[in-house]
């Protein structure tokens, strides 16, 4: 694949990254190529989710849609997190209404040693043409971030075999079989560091991790599971910026900004920005935390607190986002009120 | 009714919500009549979950089910927090592996307004003669625990009109109508005062208020949506000692210890007992936190983690028990094991 990108138009997001000073914050949203925009509710009428992701030229379409109907700072490539399993042998489903279901989920100890991460870029290449395409598409107007889910928040997925409130059969897997489980982590540490690798070459300009399920865990099972595999991945990863997101980790922000080597750590709503910049000592990058839920508030209101949400931030080492990805429901205007209240601060 | 119950044999557990000194932690289990017990599912296969709730004999049946198993500190009332909905005229039904389902959610301002806290005691009568009942049949046992949801709780059910991960629609609604969302939760609160003390006259001997979504808000949504009905139940509930759990709400562990007039807190499993005890400055009883998957643990993990975690909270000013309800597939030997772990102690 050929490098030979079109320079970079608007550096913001990534100077924000590298903590340098900055005019206004950047603002992104997380899931923004999602179910609120119409332009995807079209394409998502004629090919089934994964046709979505599998198609560059349609995952290319899709991540462009909110750069165009929005504008935000950055785009993130349309694609999911079960790409890993899938590379790992896992049967993944989307089911309408029910969200993901694994064909084959591991049941036993002899499933988790069966799990081996070889050939995971070769595997998921139609994730690293899309990001090539999607490159060169957006020609220089903002970075593209690439992304993968946590190891944790995978191994939910496997084992649990469909999405869930409490993820207790991952679980309780964790407790009674520790080495099967410590051999899964172990496979997709290494499966996410060469995806998120391969990714990078292809020519995404940051990556952000998601450990969407971390708030499952206590804060010691946060320590034995999760922790050790997202700071191998973001140690890792050393090209481009890493954002790590655990949601609901709120009591490991002190450990994960000084020991996770991540540039940024995602916050979501249930922190405050106070605390957020009190446990970092204001020396990473965060990156929220909007409530999704009140982009269903009525305009004045979300410009409000949007303006709020900065101020108690600060300019500095931040980018503005929703505190976890965007709901199917909120309306274009809402969104679009969210973002130019961003671009529109100071 | 009459009130001349029998003498209690064992106030451990009211003596640990009163701050005395104590010879081991008193231990119970929320949900503890649930659906890990063989005879409970018996029962379940016979009757539906709302004439189990509201037939005073089958209530009681459940609620001496474990006591009898597993010889706990603490009876818990078997009934549901959607009871006050039902008495606010919401038609709430129990779709097996789906969950509460109500018929007539709110779904606009005058729907909210319509809301009435009226005669909520008389409605739910068959709670309270499950309570009389129970406290009799008890026969001095151990003390008997009445409970009721809390309005923020409450409030979610009936306007998003089933269970969610996000509760979105209730959220939404919060912010787009103020004024009707507030007038609801003056009933809910007006509804369940009245609720808790019609339990505690019928021979409650302590009450816990759920707040079970408290989580989903932010800091700020919680000091303005959730809190002030917090603090007006719990200091409207003087005859017996008040157990409030916001799950999910740790954020709020400081105010809620300082200013919600509950005698303890309930603590989840996502908070560590060291911060549990800095933030409340171990003034006020604390209840918690076992992570209910651990008790799809081997035995002996079940075990030493019990163990530890009476440790670490200390033996006074403290209640053992689970950090959230148990779950439907815990052996009853591993429950148990839980329990009696916590007899031993010391």
């Amino acid at each position: 694949m050929s490098n030979n990108f079109p320079p970079l138009k608007n550096d913001l997001f990534l100077r924000a990254l590298r903590g340098e000073d900055v005019e206004r914050p950047p603002v992104w949203m997380m899931r923004q190529a999602g179910r609120y925009l119409p332009q995807y509710m079209e394409l998502r009428g004629k090919y089934t989710f994964f046709e979505r992701v599998e198609t560059p030229e349609l995952a290319c379409e899709i991540t462009l849609q909110p750069i165009d109907e929005l504008e935000p700072d950055a785009a993130i490539i349309f694609s999911d997190i079960l790409t890993v399993p899938q590379a790992l042998g896992i049967d993944v489903q989307m089911i309408q209404g029910k969200g993901p279901v694994m064909g084959n989920p591991i049941r036993s100890v002899d499933d988790a040693f069966a799990i081996l991460a070889e050939d995971v870029p070769e595997k998921l290449k139609h994730v690293m043409d899309a990001i090539h395409l999607t490159r060169m598409e957006l020609n220089g107007r903002v970075p593209l971030i690439g992304f993968a889910g946590a190891p944790w928040t995978l191994f939910c997925y496997m084992v649990q075999g469909e999405g869930s409130k409490d993820f207790n059969r991952a679980k309780s897997f964790l407790y009674r079989h520790p080495e099967a489980s410590r051999h899964v982590m172990r496979e997709l540490t290494t499966a996410t560091i060469d995806y998120l690798r391969a990714q990078v070459e292809a020519g995404a300009q940051a990556v952000q991790l998601f450990d969407s399920w971390a708030g499952l865990l206590s804060p010691e099972d946060f320590n034995e599971w999760a922790l050790p595999s997202l700071m191998e991945i973001c140690s890792a990863v050393k090209e481009v910026p890493v954002i790590l997101f655990a949601k609901g980790a709120w009591y490991a922000l002190e450990r994960l900004s000084f020991h996770s080597n991540a540039e940024a750590l995602g916050i979501d709503w249930t922190i405050t920005p106070e605390y957020a910049r009190e446990k970092t000592r204001n020396e990473i990058t965060l990156q929220g935390n909007f409530d999704p839920s009140h982009l269903l508030a009525p305009i004045p209101e979300i410009r409000k607190q949007t303006r709020r949400m900065i101020q108690r931030f600060g300019v500095r080492r931040y980018i503005a986002n929703l505190g976890h990805g965007i709901l199917p429901h909120v309306p274009v205007d809402n969104a679009r009120a969210f973002v130019d209240t961003v671009k529109e601060y100071g």
